[in-house]
């Protein structure tokens, strides 16, 4: 029986837990959180986990792997001292708002030898993969065109806008990673527009709502993301990638298959709310790709290089859209 | 240059009128039509054709062919006179409420050898015709089941159904020409249920604005004909094919491609309003090949004998639905 | 805790008994199946329940409910044991091939007071639901005609089919109580048509695979079921609900939500296969009704009186296969 | 009977031509074209105009109205020359490919009174229209992103490519225009990247054919196109606008409606190929109000000043392309 330790039973915590737990030959030992939520209980309840602190997990030999799961600002405390313990990491995006902690903690995890997965559930969505795959088997022609869109179902609030490192850093990283994955190359140029149009409480917090990025790849492909912080339907999560033989799709998952036919037309249900839902499959394989990462080896779709080169794209952008000028990147640039 | 003249300038008759008169080659000479209606004036407007008599056309030597769509109690005489004149024939349907009399004027064209295209313009619908010859093919397998829908968009009123023949002579008659035309084989049963739902005045009629029909072809393939008087979402027109390698779906065609999303989910167009705009294309195919069948003889999909069939359909139909049995039909079948 | 126990671990019981072991507050005690298949095992290692035989289960006084997914020849006989004991059942669909014996254990269980939920998981699909919901509320105008779709992706094997009580007891028997249930009206006339166009074999076996039924209603409501033993595409389960105000079109639903374009036109994901994986929303919420019917007395969608009705629908589609004639039926109706 | 003449024969000069002569009370008196084409031909065949020379045309005191869709080298000359002989003109874009000549051809236009209505015919399609009147209304809420897809079936000969002043000039200025009609706004930013990917000969006639540009409007709206030479499936014109309650999908034309199941999947008909089909009702719309501007001085969806918004757009784009900076624009701006 493999053991594993979670940090952060909140939203997606609870989802990874879950998951983790529901893997064969898997179970869900310790839990690290120390607010007593409801969601914890219920998390202990499903698992039959124990609440631990971080250093029970750290010092058990018994443990093969943890998951950060828990906010932001320890993420990168958490990665290195799992790297102390040699423990494999699952660890959600993003690393760190500081770009140069992203970094540090990379090249430290990288020195080490520790392997290192970074939640970047897209890439384990049925859709996205298939896609991706068969872009990357040459069999659809050279890729030229990605269109992403991305819009949130309802603004977040202030409090979440504030801690969150800007809707780049938070909610673009997604699409900034996708557009590495599915082009299979680096990027070379970011430019980013953007404002707060949608909840001026965002703005005044000194975020923007609603962004258009436009990427060009080393090798000149072309790269759209269409952001927003609110979609009138529900969660907008849609790809389009244009190659030469064959163009793909990939659209929204709706809520139910019913269309109601009246004088109004043809109304049909709005996509699944939200994320959790509509990438319940992405999340399962997660930990199933963690699980077998950890018992033979297996490589994962997203590591730690995959964290930096997205953040560092988001970081890329947030200077875009200050200067009003695009960005040239490479490995070596970094926001001044 | 080809002269045409044309029997009725209603509402189906502006439609053949205007197609035949936009024929590369042709020009529509004469409308007869005794009611000096909006619609006549129209027509001579956009035409240059002449209001005269049905003694006028018979007797100019220049027509080459004459086209029938003044309302159904004048078909079997205008049929019978253009045969007389050995005058090339396209006629609406039905040629007559009373089976009698279809069996006896089809008699008479068939003995004259004079050519007679009926107007079952859905086999003329590209939609349509591509599904019948990927069938015909048999490039698809085995075709095995047909389900077909068609409901007005609004009930007629009950003037016209008094004169209509009923729904099925009237309305149906299209479906059990797509049953024949689509399997490529004759019916072998009839069964019928039905009844007023929608509009209590046409039940009051004697007529029925809701039916489901069963038929068997001869071979054994089964088709399912699902009519109504009326859609809540507008003019419903579509086809369900089902063969051992595919299946065919013939849809509604919308009014416009544009969808709304909003709280309430996505809404698209409803179809569109009715079956002058659905079928345009299908009328002016209709044209060009009674235009090809007047110059060289091409032949068309739907002449006189696959009207009279259509007709014994709707007749078996009938008797299914008041003796609530199914009907066995054949070539020599007829109602008591 | 409420302890469950389940009959039978193959295909549907492996759904059924891992639902009911991830129900809060539930686990599933005993598992009894004297097969050691591999599908048992999993369900072992998964829900921890333990191999028994009948005998233990219907004398372990802490049993709260037996879930009854063996062989159909088993049915009968395990609902009057527990019947017996006193023990609330969940039966999967049928209660037996012979048709006075689902009488006599209907009957047996309605005079007992023992709670009885029969297995129509398609009553608790999201969709179908709402559809129902919404008919039932009145909002949608009267309902005038159904319109049922059911094909398999694949004919079953011949071995199958004959012990299966033919396809109108094993396939159409969902479509009968869907006709039931979103009608909300008991059956009076039912007509079939159908025969073996898909596998002589199954025709050597003296089943079909191909059919079509048309129901009437007591108030004269339509229902059209189109059934076949496969589908071109995968599998088919749709449905189409005609109101006065409003029309309901229940879709497939697809593996993915990839279009892909080319020269061909767009391409995009076949069904689901098959009903485990369409249905899976719809079997967890049928332990969730069973637990919530235990614990406390919660209404299922579907009793045992509905197995009856449907199956009822089922010999009368049998005698009007063989007779070419429809059948009338009502509660005292039976199969001579 | 109003007298139209036309200058150009050939694609989609014959589109106006017939679309004029159908125009109710009006005709098409004359055209002018050198060139001996079939197209001419039928053109003359289907509306009776004579073949003129231009001198004709202005100096016949009857035409009430020229439309202008020779090549563009010609449409200078020809709006001055229907000005100065005050005769209201339909262009075809672009007015040039030289900007000073745009705007000095603009001016002489504004100062005469002519009235001069500018060929953007996607203002005029029911879709596109649709959707603009209703952001404009209010109802949909703060418009906040446009995305536009723009892609050519195939693309264009080398030979028309070096004469067509690029894909900025060529097919990107009616998504340009678009960007102002629907935003209700002048643009402020343009930033554009692109590459010869589809055919390298156009990259060695020194145009691209694979570009995406972000707009920002002077309030700060968002505009994203993405355009190409080619796709996959056919002829690309789709549009999404995002409002703060209602977002609008514009989709592509089908040829047909028809959906294949088969083990691939569903396979539906590519789009309409090309914008003579996809866009044939807005020309017949555009000839209307021609007339209409004519004969009642009803305003069009756009004059010249549109023509020569969307060019500096395209000439801003031209500049960012070779910068690799965006480009501030206002009503002064023009390039070095």
């Amino acid at each position: 029986m493999l053991d594993l330790a979670i940090f952060g039973a909140g939203r997606i915590g609870s989802v990874h837990g879950r998951d983790a737990a529901q893997q064969p030959g898997a179970r869900l030992k310790y839990i690290v959180d120390p607010i007593a939520s409801e969601g914890r209980a219920k998390l202990v309840a499903e698992t039959g986990a124990q609440i631990v602190d971080a250093a029970t997990v750290f010092s058990d030999m018994d443990v093969a792997g943890v998951i950060v799961a828990s906010s932001t600002d320890t993420h990168a405390k958490l990665i290195l001292d799992a790297v102390a313990a040699r423990k494999p990491i699952f660890c959600e995006k993003p690393i760190s708002l500081d770009f140069a902690t992203v970094l540090k903690v990379a090249e430290a995890v990288e020195a080490s030898g520790v392997a290192c997965m970074l939640g970047f559930q897209r890439r384990y969505d049925p859709s996205f993969k298939a896609v991706r795959n068969r872009i990357a088997s040459g069999a659809a022609g050279n890729l030229e065109q990605i269109v992403m869109h991305t819009r949130d179902p309802a603004p977040p609030q202030v409090s979440y806008v504030e801690r969150s490192g800007g809707m780049f850093r938070d909610q673009a990283i997604h699409d900034f990673d996708q557009a590495r994955y599915l082009t299979g190359e680096e990027i070379a140029t970011v430019y980013a527009v953007g404002g707060s149009m949608i909840d001026p409480a965002i703005g005044a917090a000194g975020d923007i709502d609603c962004a258009m990025i436009v990427l060009t790849t080393v090798s000149g492909k072309l790269v759209s993301m269409n952001n927003q912080r609110r979609a009138p339907f529900g969660y907008d999560q849609r790809l389009e990638a244009f190659c030469a033989k064959e163009a793909f799709f990939i659209d929204n998952h709706a809520r139910d298959t019913v269309t109601v036919g009246s004088a109004a037309g043809y109304t049909s249900a709005p996509p699944m709310n939200y994320f959790i839902e509509r990438f319940a499959d992405a999340y399962r394989a997660e930990m199933e790709t963690f699980v077998a990462m950890i018992t033979h080896g297996a490589p994962s779709l997203a590591n730690i290089r995959d964290g930096v080169e997205a953040q560092r794209l988001a970081e890329a952008a947030i200077v875009s859209l200050k200067t009003g000028l695009p960005v040239g990147v490479d490995r070596e640039w970094r926001p001044a």
